[in-house]
Order: structure tokens, then sequence, then C-alpha cells
């Protein structure tokens, strides 16, 4: 078994590793060898570990033409030229294994397509959770299931910016910083802290959990930049912990709510144990009840586990599954949350009355009010409202936004009871 | 493909209920249906679900000589004659669904060697963690690992019991009768508390884990029916919390450490938010790092989940593996640990520096004494040792016994952190 591999950064290096370290067992466990014949990187001068010399390649098509490569391990990342790569080998008749959960996200379905025209495996188990096996399990384990609920802690950096922003009781920026000096965020942190990465991740999740094309254009995304310390502290106080949740779920209707945002969840819920750089994710399914898988979501060992993982099922012949129908997504607007609302205000006689009215009017009613005098002439006011209409929320929102007593709208977190 | 059942008990049921509510869902998925065409029962006259209409019979060999069934589906429990029956499916070419640990744990080898001559599949999801996904990703998501530790809660009876003796401060045998009245322990419910079940999926466990065969006889197992209030009031003093914990470990020299023993866990440890008849199994692998899998351990639908998936899985041809190794057992008194133990005493003067005298004469030191005087006369004593030689232990503690001011050696606990 020979294999192609597409990328040698830090997945990359991690999966010549693993295959270098583990590849007797392996051998012992598949009865066969997996071989690593050609590299592609980018620099063919950079010095590099004597595990890969003789193997590197320069030209792409080196290895997208080969005939003695079987299988290609697309590593690069990023979505171009992986796509067109990704598509070449599949036309080629090579089974393809990736960890790229952009490319999976967007263009799966007609990936899943061309594979199963041309009867060949594409495996994608690291794209989603590193490596926690949580795509094979989904297709396999769970195959007796109807899955109506999926949710997740599905991004490391942003965990760890919201562990480290409670444990040491610091800023969002201040940890986003460190997180960067010591590699654990990237230096434009923006598909992290915004929520993309997470919206990928939970597009190829309800997929698979729900048989139901979800591209992450369908997922209402929100991330954790306008999280502060004031929130953190409010939600210790009322006995929560601040997660950014991927959340997708399918109605009796077969209609799709999914969305990444803030959520403030209960000591109670298992996710509430999940800190730093681990993810987790929730199943419930009609059978099985609640299930949750726990590990390292990326890192370089981690990840390529999973890859080779998806490797060695390729060697097995394990087949992959035909295909999904299409999604009927529900407006983030029609969804109904419990909401925690931070505003600041000009510090003035009347405000709260405004804002009580406004959210009134929508048929917002509140479970509680805070306010507090943060300096002179401006006030802190802490809403939490009962379950309310997402679409009222927003459009009460818009309106306090608009009084002129409002400095900001500094918050906006669901609440869930778990 | 047509299937066989043999029991119709409370996972029986559970899978003809998963089968007729989810099998369009199944065969859309799986491109078949999976029909079941004969049950096998003890008493064809008694009242039953119209879904088994016309399907049950009396006679096993009516299931292993039927030509048409594909797939013998064993729900029966216990050794005997279960064992036998599912011998004559293999060799009759049949491939055997089974949720029975009892019969995997003792007779694995020799199954799964006929299994293969017979090439037929031998699957058993549902022997340990009931529907927690973890036979089939030990076999395939990490296959590219080398797993070197298994630790897990695998026994939700005695997790429901610790779980209420905690939160509600009750004694064992309360908490024990409750548990019997309310049909989540057993009459007899020996096999549970005196951690034999939970042995038995250790076994398994250790058995793909590790690559060697491991059997319950190799297990050291020790269970709950000791544990006092007392125990668990002192236990959450010193900030831990006692849960039956089974674990396995493969040294480098690959020898193998085994044993079903109460723990005392850290609060940090991912276990220690494994409440009630949840079962959790944490897996440390040399490419994946630490993972966790967390779900219902028992139950007539997630046991049913995890046979239905089984049998997809024959559907779809996946293979199982070809066999392990023999394993090397380390005994359990070349164990080192931390100890907790609890001993009652005559209240006199001498006393304390008998039991640490005998102590340190083993070469045991402590990290803590405490002595409390219980009634009139009587005196409790707890030590907490630091890491120590099983086998030292145990010696001293026979010493210990053996003292005339000695009522009893009322608890030991293994402590950990984590």
């Amino acid at each position: 078994m020979k294999i192609g591999l597409m990328g040698l950064g830090t997945v990359g290096k991690g999966v010549v590793h693993v295959i270098n370290q583990n590849g007797d067992s392996i051998e012992k466990r598949i009865g066969e060898k997996i071989e690593i014949k050609k590299i592609l990187v980018k620099d063919a001068e950079k010095k590099r570990s004597p595990l890969v010399e003789g193997k590197l390649v320069l030209d792409p098509m080196e290895i997208l033409n080969d005939d003695e490569i079987d299988v290609v391990v697309e590593v690069m990342g990023k979505e171009h030229p992986a796509l067109e790569y990704i598509k070449k080998a599949l036309e080629n008749g090579k089974s393809v294994v990736t960890a790229n959960k952009e490319v999976i996200a967007r263009h799966g379905k007609e990936l899943i397509k061309l594979a199963n025209e041309k009867k060949v495996s594409l495996l994608y188990e690291a794209s989603v959770g590193g490596g926690i096996p949580i795509i094979r399990p989904l297709k396999q384990c769970l195959a007796a299931n109807k899955i109506y609920e999926v949710k997740g802690i599905l991004n490391g950096t942003t965990n760890y910016i919201l562990s480290e922003m409670k444990d040491r009781g610091m800023s969002f920026e201040g940890v986003l910083k460190e997180a960067q000096q010591k590699g654990y965020a990237e230096l434009d942190p923006t598909d992290d802290i915004e929520g993309f990465d997470a919206a990928r991740k939970l597009a190829i999740l309800c997929t698979l959990s729900f048989n139901k094309y979800v591209v992450p254009d369908d997922i209402y995304t929100k991330g954790i930049s306008s999280i502060s310390k004031e929130d953190i502290k409010y939600a210790q106080e009322l006995g929560y912990t601040i997660k950014l949740i991927a959340y997708g779920k399918i109605y009796e209707n077969e209609k799709l709510e999914a969305w990444v945002h803030p959520v403030m969840i209960s000591k109670e819920s298992p996710l509430n144990g999940v800190n730093g750089v681990y993810n987790a994710i929730l199943i419930e399914g009609n059978a099985v009840g609640r299930l949750m898988f726990y590990g390292q979501g990326a890192g370089m060992m981690p990840t390529a586990s999973a890859v080779v993982a998806d490797i060695i099922d390729v060697v097995n012949h394990i087949p992959g599954k035909n295909g999904y129908e299409d999604a009927d997504i529900i407006p983030i607007q029609d969804t109904v949350s419990k909401y925690y609302i931070r505003l600041i205000a000009l510090d003035k006689p009347g405000v709260m009355s405004k804002i009580t009215g406004i959210l009134g009017n929508e048929g917002i009613s509140l479970v509680s009010v805070v306010q507090k005098e943060v300096h002179e002439d401006a006030a802190e006011i802490v809403l939490i409202t009962h379950h309310a209409n997402t679409g009222r929320i927003f459009k009460a929102l818009d309106e306090i936004k608009n009084l002129h007593e409002i400095y900001k709208v500094a918050s906006i977190i669901r609440v869930e009871e778990d």
C-alpha cells in the first residue's frame, strides 16, 4: 500500500512520525505495510528529517498521476489548491484521506458524489475533533439510531481562551496574545475566535448525523471576541460557564437548527468539565440516548492518529456512505432561547423603563435585571430573558441600540439549562 | 439479510424495537433490509408484542441450522448454553453478533479463532459499555496508536450506588435495596457489586487495546460491598470521589497490569463527573493522547443500538481482527499505589504505634493518620499511605488484622491523583 502525502506541515510531519513509530504494530494488525512513496512540499531545500529523504516532490502531478500510489493523503489545509488536488486524485481513481475541514464542509457534496462514481474512498476523520473518533462512530456505531441532536465544543483555541479567562480572571485580548505567543492561536485568529472553524466542523457533523447536506454558510455563526471579563464573572455568579457551542438539531418535520454561538451552560452539563484545548461532542440518538466523545481536538499527533486510521480503513476496504439529502435550515431568527444581554448605558433615570418597554413590546419577559454603575455616568445593565424568539430578541436589540442613552450592546450569549 | 434472534429479554426486545423503529433509515443507509426471521424463546405461550408474531421458535436448531439465516444475534446472556449456540452458529458458517460479555471475556480466544477459520464475523460491541461505541473505535479509529492505558467506570449499578451514597449520605445497604426495588440492581447483585461484571468487560477492553488475550481470571477484582458512609465522607473531606475503577496498562516490557478496585479519584479527573448509571472509558494512546467515551452502559435501547450497529457491520462486510497474543499479567502484589485504609481498633494507648510499626517494617510511609473515637472503647483509624508496593500493603494488613487490638480492617481503597 503506497501513499502520496500532500503537505508536510504540522499534521504531515505527524503522519510521517506515526507511520514510522507504529508501523510495525499497524502491519501486524492489517497484514500490509503502509509506505509513504512521495511527499509534496513547497521547498525541497529546507532541512528536514531523514525519514522523508528521497521522497520529496515539488510538482503535485508526480503524486496525482503516479499509478503506484493508491491513496492520496491531503494535509495541506486551506481551500485551494487542496480542493483541486483532491478532485484530481479521485478522478484518477485514487482514494483520498484528508484532514481539510474547509474543503469537506464546503465541497463535501460534489466530492462524495465523485468518490462514489469512481468507486474509491473519501475519508476525513481528522477534519472534526482532531484525534477524537467521531466521524466513524457516527457512520458505523450509531447507524442503528436516528440522531436528533449534536452539541459540541469543537474549537480548542476558543475553549483555551475561555478557560484561561475564567481561571485567571484575564481579559480576552490578554489571553489571546498569550495564546498566540504559545502557538495555541494563529497570528490571524479570525477563523477560530469568530467561530468559522467550529461552523465548518459543525457542517460536517450535521451532514453525517442527520443525513442532510449542511454547508458552513447555512450556519449562523457568532464567536467569542465580544466576551469580556465581566461576562465571565456574571456567568460564574449565576452558576454557569461560558463555552463556544456548536449546535445542530433535527426536528420531527425534518427541519434543521444549526448555529455556533457563545452559550452559558450549566455546571451540571457534561460539557462543563471540558477545559483548555480539549474538545467534546455530545450526541443524542433515539436508541442510544446521550453519548459524549472527548479528547484533543487538534495537535500534530492526535490529528495524525485520525489520518492514519483513515489510511488503514482504505486498506481494509471499509465502505463509506453514499450521500445525503439537502437540508432545510431554520433561520436563526426562528430559533428559541433564553438570552443573557449586557448593555452599557447612560446612567440616567428612565433608561431601564425604555429598555424593558421595548422588550415588552416584542413579548420578551425577563428572568432578571441587574444594573451597576461602572463609572461616572455609565451603567452596566445585565438582562436575562425567559425563552424568547431570537428574531424578536434581535429586533428589540436593534431598537435598544438606537436609543441615545445606550453606548453599546456589549454581549449577547445564549443561556441553557441542562 | 435475515437474522435469527436468540433471546427475547430486555436486550432482545430492544433489538426488535430498534429494527422496527429505525428500519427505514437503516435500509436507506445500507441499501438492504434487515429482517428478523426467527426468535428463540423459552415460552411460546407468553403474551408478546405483535412485532414478533409468527417468528417464535423453542428449538435453537431451528435458527442454527436455517440456511436462510446469515446472522445469529445472541442476547440471552449467561455463559451456557449461549457459548454452545454461538459455537454452533460459527461452525455452520453464520456470522454472530452478541452482547454476552461473559462468553466473550472467557472464550473470546477460541471463538475468534473459529470465526477466522470459518471466514465469518464475530462482533460484540454491546458487550462493553452498552451503547457507547468503544469496541469499534479501539479496532479501527485507534488502529494507528499503541494504546498503553485503559481506565473506566464499566458498571452502572455500582456507579449508581456510589453516586447515591455520596449525594444522599445513604449507606451501601440502603442504596442497594432501593436500587433493587427500582430494577437498577439484580436480586442477586454479586456480579455487579463484587466487580465481576466490570472485570469481564475489562478483560475484553485489555485484549483489544493491548493485542493480548486477557481473561477475567487474570484480573484482581475487588468490589464495593465494603465501602461505608464513613469512607465516602472521608473521601469528600480529602477532595476525592470513590469510584469502582477498572484499570489496564501495558508496560514497555509488554507486561500488563489489570485490576478492578475501588479508587479515590481526584476532582480534576474527567471520570469525576460520571454519575449515576452512566459509564465512561478513558483511553491513552501514544499518538492520540487521552480520549474519553461516555454514555449509558446498559439499558434496553442503548444496548440494542450497539447490537444493531454490529448487524449493520456484518451487512457491510467490515472485517474484524485476526487474533491476539497471550498476555503476561503482573501479580497485583507487584503493583504500586497510594492506599486509603480504614481500621476499627480498640481505643487503647499503644495501638497506633503498633500499626505504624508494622507498616514501617514493610517500608510503607504515611501521608496522614486520623484517629477518632466511634464509641466507648472503639476507635476508627484512617491511614493514607504514600505510594507503596501492594504486596507489602497486603502483608502489613494481614499482620495488623491479627493484632488483638484490631476489630477489623474496614476498607482498602486505592488513591489516585490525576
